[in-house]
């Protein structure tokens, strides 16, 4: 197929009435098919049956040093569990507390409490001017909600291969004090499915903030959801990077076990040097009594040890990573050589990334919800919903079973190609 | 028993003496008993052993709306928990949001979101000078402590046998616009026992704050926990009475079901206006992406329905009811007759209130505590931890075992008697 760039007005009239009868056809299905969010699917949960037998009435409730997890007490998690979180997070336990259900409520409670509190006796945000945040792009629409809820000034930095462009990362943060943070999601980076090298993480930790209360937002979101294609992702554990590095106050991590058993039903876990966690526990032992450590006590009995938890991803890996891959070869087959978008390959996470020709994915993604597919909206992945070239579209392929991601597909590839010739045709 | 301030100093030496004789013996126990905070016993989680058979892997985890509790969404709870807890709270599943564990956590949150967005539109109450809460006292310590960590300024209104004093509350609330909220345990209330009376409910209702931010801390932690001694106590609901005085925005309900399952690992539930609720919404929106839905099935499937938890409450209530009989019994044996303090003999809750001479309550925690036994914090009942006249101490006789329980009242006792001479001698 020739490339449509190179094609005459001709020929693209041509191609766009072929592509709009096609285009009619589809949306004379009737289909309703969802690639929005990074959802497990059905076939993953209910794996996870044996679950719902790890607490029974037979069972003792009891953590390893005694504690009733039936009972009020143990603000930061039972043992057991800061141990299976600090083992998934590559820390120690005496960094960790479990929290709730949600890694997302976690990160927005710490920006919550720098607003409201300030960060180890600076200022409360809420009490400055102005308050900003790095956010690389493409990224995690929910993290730019929080700082955007709370009027925070949010600045794009471009994520490449290997990270954020670290040299504009260094030039804000080391020189602005307004610059509070920075978001991140460093392995198999959501929607990218870049993991940040070596190299950016160490300069990551070795940044000097002209603002104390400046931390980095280390969303490892994906920290063990590998596709186990034989080319799994490594991440430098930043925490003890930023301890070498003399700035062990530097990092917030977050992490849960949304999709490891259940979103909405598992645990997650902050991470951070003592001196953080003890602002924090000073903090929260006024906001609660405690977490639900029953669910805690489910997590460390279920998987025993990390070791269980990787085995189960591997299981999770079988039936995510045939709809990887047929995401993979249907973009090839029908857009290969047709210059008209490219994509990540990535080895891990829940996202491909695709980038259409400029000023065409909101085309796209309103094409394909006509015709029944539902994607995360265009604009999503950045600040403000503004893509600046309208280019970037988030494509979740874990929720459908197989066969409905075939047709979302189809229906997908078809909108690329429809769009981008009515772009070429100006 | 002659009355102590009847007594002549030497009559007063000499049970000094025995009294002494006796703490000494009792210390010499080596005791370790704690009746400091409203626990549930062991015995009473032993009961809930079915509860963990709820969803078991042959369970099917759909909501009655086809949604599967497994997955992200439902942001305000499944509907039937919407249902459970309405039912709890008498109102309606729409105005009701189900959120995590804890209900402390969503009062936290909820003066935490006025601080940093106003409420409704008004100003967020970071930005003013001042903000005020009044606090019936004696109170719940860990409502004080939330207003502390904000800066709000707390104010005293006495509680009486109706609630509290409404003339004060009408007089600040209705004048100064930095009044924004009260706390309120209105039924069995924490510590007194106290349940508020129909005209007090009515009056709250038809309160005409000065501040239109200003809304009452309606803290039903008690609603269904009868001792079933024949003698219920009954509220009137208040949301309903704020409708029909035209204040539906008046009032925050709060409940859980922390002491009618499991401490951290129940369900918790605001209820409110459908306008309140909608500016709550459009915020936890982005704070996270949903509450733990398998744990709402469980609760659910186990009660079935608002009268399988008043039957599992007469349950608990035959393991707690002997509990403050014999708080009530042995407190009558010991100190009836001396005139050294008085004491509530409630009918649900989780508390006995018991009010020393004046100046008595703290040298009474720190003899109880000498010998073995750990009370709540004397002062903890009010703001700041400062008991004006230092004479209230909250009982809390769930946690212990009967026999346990029985040894603590023999210490309890004794150190009221040792310090009330102490007093009385000067």
């Amino acid at each position: 197929m020739k490339k449509y760039s190179e094609m005459s007005k001709e020929e693209l009239e041509k191609e766009l009435q072929t592509l709009k009868g096609a285009y009619e056809d589809a949306k004379g299905k009737g289909l309703k098919l969802n690639m929005a969010r990074g959802l497990p699917s059905e076939e993953q949960l209910d794996m996870e049956a044996d679950f719902f037998n790890t607490l029974n009435p037979q069972s003792d409730f009891f953590s390893e040093a005694g504690i009733d997890c039936r009972n009020y007490g143990e603000l930061t998690g039972i043992h057991e569990a800061r141990q299976l979180m600090a083992d998934m997070m590559e820390v120690s336990p005496e960094e960790i507390i479990v929290f709730g259900n949600s890694s997302l409520n976690i990160m927005y409670d710490t920006v919550a409490r720098s607003m409201m509190f300030g960060v180890l006796g600076s200022t409360p945000w809420c009490r400055l001017d102005k308050v900003k945040f790095l956010c690389p792009v493409p990224g995690y629409d929910r993290h730019f909600a929080i700082t955007e809820q709370f009027g925070i000034e949010m600045i794009n930095i471009p994520l490449g291969e290997d990270g954020p462009d670290m040299d504009m990362v260094e030039e804000y943060v080391n020189n602005d004090p307004a610059v509070k943070g920075i978001w991140c999601v460093p392995k198999y980076s959501n929607p990218t499915g870049v993991t940040y090298s070596d190299e950016t993480v160490r300069r990551f930790a070795n940044l000097k903030p002209a603002a104390e209360d400046f931390r980095i937002y280390w969303d490892n979101a994906y920290t063990i959801h590998h596709l186990y294609n034989g080319k799994e992702d490594k991440l430098l554990e930043i925490l003890s990077e930023c301890k070498k590095a003399g700035n062990p106050n530097l990092v917030w991590k977050f992490c849960s076990t949304s999709k490891v058993t259940f979103p909405g039903s598992g645990i997650a876990a902050l991470s951070a040097s003592e001196e953080n966690l003890q602002y924090v526990k000073k903090l929260i032992t006024i906001q609660t009594i405690g977490y639900d450590k029953l669910n805690q006590l489910r997590h460390v009995r279920y998987f025993k040890n990390i070791e269980g938890m990787h085995e189960h991803m591997k299981k999770h890996a079988k039936i995510i990573r045939p709809k990887f891959d047929l995401v993979i070869k249907r973009l090839g087959e029908e857009l290969d050589g047709l210059d008209v978008g490219t994509w990540t390959d990535p080895n891990g996470g829940y996202f491909v990334s695709f980038n259409s020709l400029e000023g065409c994915a909101k085309r796209i993604v309103g094409l394909c919800k006509e015709a029944g597919v539902t994607l995360t909206g265009a604009g999503a992945t950045y600040p403000y919903k503004k893509d600046p070239t309208d280019s970037n579209i988030r494509i979740a392929p874990t929720f459908p079973p197989i066969n409905e991601l075939a047709q979302a597909l189809d229906i997908f590839t078809l909108c690329v190609k429809l769009a981008s010739v009515e772009k070429l045709l100006g």
